[in-house]
């Protein structure tokens, strides 16, 4: 707990530590919006799931976000969570002790997120397994991989969902049997009564640094779909998807409400821009995103190297968690901390998406037709860039 | 200077005057990046540009950001500036008289940027007049627009291009005799001879609430030109263009290096997205963006109502400044004030530009063809968006 990374417990916990409330209060409005005018609220935490969050050493952050009455339709008031969690033993275990430790960590968080009336939940980026991509090695990583539709994993998931009549993104490492036996990075969606409604795949794989995951599975085939269940039209943006700008878009257009990004992400790359690219999103799109990174660090067995000519290692840098939600109307809740596990909720209410879209007219304005134009014409080989040169140079 | 949203003088400041050293380099980290692994280092300012600013009552500010040596290019070092400022007349003085309130103001912002060496410059949005499009009225408003080519403002610009051997981007209202007289919302960009390299127009024209300038004038047809200067590749997304990420995303392809966002924009409609969206579009596509917003409150002469159900008014809230520099490795530089005019300065090396994409890859991972076909379906009057219904639900 001693790297620089892990100094910074959580960002609103020093800010709120130091700055006097007058000027708290404007620094606030700025780094993290205002819904209805107001401050994003605190969402009352039940006795029942804080005990298991004292009991299992969770954290549990929760806020409320309100959108305007309507005459017409009803508030849609649905209950987000999005849980963030390290592994549960050492990755040299045998893989099932591995997976098996993580499920019943996991399992109390879903218990407390159940007390707390969570209607959607999703998990990490590959929650069932260390984020072990960064080896190379092959085995035995991919044998946490598991079918999406009966898979060990999938099954607990589906009696978490029956349990609690909750709708759970579950994003795991993926063995399509049914295609060559290949790996995939998918999330599979689980309706509220325990069914399997569909799945997901990562559209975007990085090929930089410790981020090795190309060479273990492929670009996504299965677009950009939207799910639409009983507690809203939920997509799903798996990890380095959140660096595309056109990935986000595609989800939006197609209708989502929701759009979750489970990832797996360490300081020294990304963290100046965690609080960025969701939020651009989410207020470019009016959707409401749910942004997870695991948190820990994970030593593997072998050491292995990162591309940047430093010298081989056995981690590769602390998961900072932080996740968060960030709202249509471009306000966002606490993060969960930077070092412990944790749970974080978002009361919302779903009319807001349309409702900030009717006042900011971003869709109306988006000039897709142009840009469908000019995509099609960039992808050929012969594009020509508008480039106007200064006669003066030639 | 009493409303609430300008107790706030800048975010920077109630940092660093409240949270102690170790804990404000984390915060810092997290909410400004880091270049090259370190803080953006601060670029001294010269005697000749702070005497300036004493005397005529703005701030400089001034940053230099680094990239790593590379073997077979010499760094392309270039200094962008970027001016933000309040009128300096009543609105209800004759046209002329306001404008050359303003061009002495800026005059002398940019013998500071001549004093300190910049570059490239940028000027903010309709910078040679009120941003009187709130009152829907066309006169005496329209009397602002001139020619790109020779108009007042624009053969001012040239003379002090050509003064500092600058390259300066001049957004101004645009009358274009050549096409029916019409009006547009165009940057003129200059080149170090003062020569008029071309124009680029607003891809974006937002329709709610104040911002009534879809009443005065359309979207262009221009697309999206960057402009090759001695001093890098330019581009220049007007104002509302930045909630758009496609057309962020089209600078980019077409190899801009500098993108400018003049803008105008007050507290409460859009503060908390103006340290997102410009870093989302510069981390995203890799270039620099030069954020310029305008500063002060604007009264009219006549009052007129924002569409909101609130009752008239002659102004439509404050401008909050806070123009800023997005750097493609997703660090970035100190706001100017919210509330002073100001003179904002970034050393850049160009090529930091592509050593970004070279380690992250966003351009390679893009599947652009795949978002060609998608906006080209997703444009069909018959569009069927791709949604999974949970099959409990029908």
């Amino acid at each position: 707990m001693s790297a620089p990374q892990q100094k910074l417990e959580k960002m609103e916990s020093v800010l709120e530590k130091y700055i006097p409330e007058d000027e708290l209060k404007e620094v606030k409005r700025v780094l993290y919006g205002l819904n209805r005018g107001k401050p994003v609220a605190k969402l009352p935490i039940t006795k029942e799931a804080q005990d298991l969050a004292t009991k299992y050493n969770f954290e549990i952050v929760a806020s409320k976000i309100e959108a305007e009455p309507e005459q017409l339709r009803p508030p849609r008031i649905v209950r987000m969570g999005i849980i963030q969690n390290s592994i549960a033993a050492p990755t040299t275990d045998p893989v099932l002790d591995q997976y098996l430790a993580i499920e019943s960590k996991i399992e109390k968080m879903i218990d407390a997120a159940g007390a707390m009336g969570v209607n959607v939940l999703c998990l990490q980026e590959t929650w069932h397994m260390p984020f072990a991509f960064c080896t190379r090695e092959r085995y035995p990583w991919v044998e946490f991989a598991e079918s999406a539709s009966n898979g060990r994993s999938v099954q607990f998931i589906q009696r978490m969902a029956r349990k609690y009549n909750m709708v759970i993104v579950s994003p795991i490492l993926e063995r399509d049997d049914v295609h060559g036996s290949t790996i995939h990075n998918t999330a599979v969606v689980v309706g509220n009564n325990g069914n399997i409604i569909g799945k997901s795949r990562k559209n975007h794989i990085p090929r930089t640094g410790d981020f090795n995951e190309s060479t273990y599975y492929m670009e996504s085939e299965l677009g950009h779909p939207v799910f639409h269940t009983v507690f809203g039209k939920i997509g799903i943006n798996i990890c380095y998807g959140r660096h595309h700008n056109l990935n986000w878009l595609a989800y939006g257009l197609n209708g989502a409400e929701i759009v979750f990004n489970p990832s797996a992400t360490v300081g020294e790359l990304s963290e100046p821009m965690w609080g960025v690219e969701a939020r651009n999103a989410s207020m470019t799109n009016n959707y409401y995103v749910g942004s997870i990174n695991r948190v820990g660090t994970e030593h593997f067995p072998n050491e292995f190297t990162s591309g940047n000519g430093k010298p081989a290692h056995k981690d590769f840098g602390h998961f900072y968690g932080s996740s968060y939600f960030s709202s249509p109307d471009n306000c966002r809740t606490e993060s969960s901390s930077r070092v412990l596990d944790g749970l974080n909720i978002a009361e919302v209410d779903l009319n807001l998406c349309q409702q900030v879209k009717d006042k900011w007219n971003f869709q109306m304005t988006g000039r897709y037709s142009m840009y469908a134009d000019f995509l099609t014409q960039y992808v050929k080989p012969d594009y020509k860039p508008q480039i106007v040169v200064d006669p003066a140079m030639k």
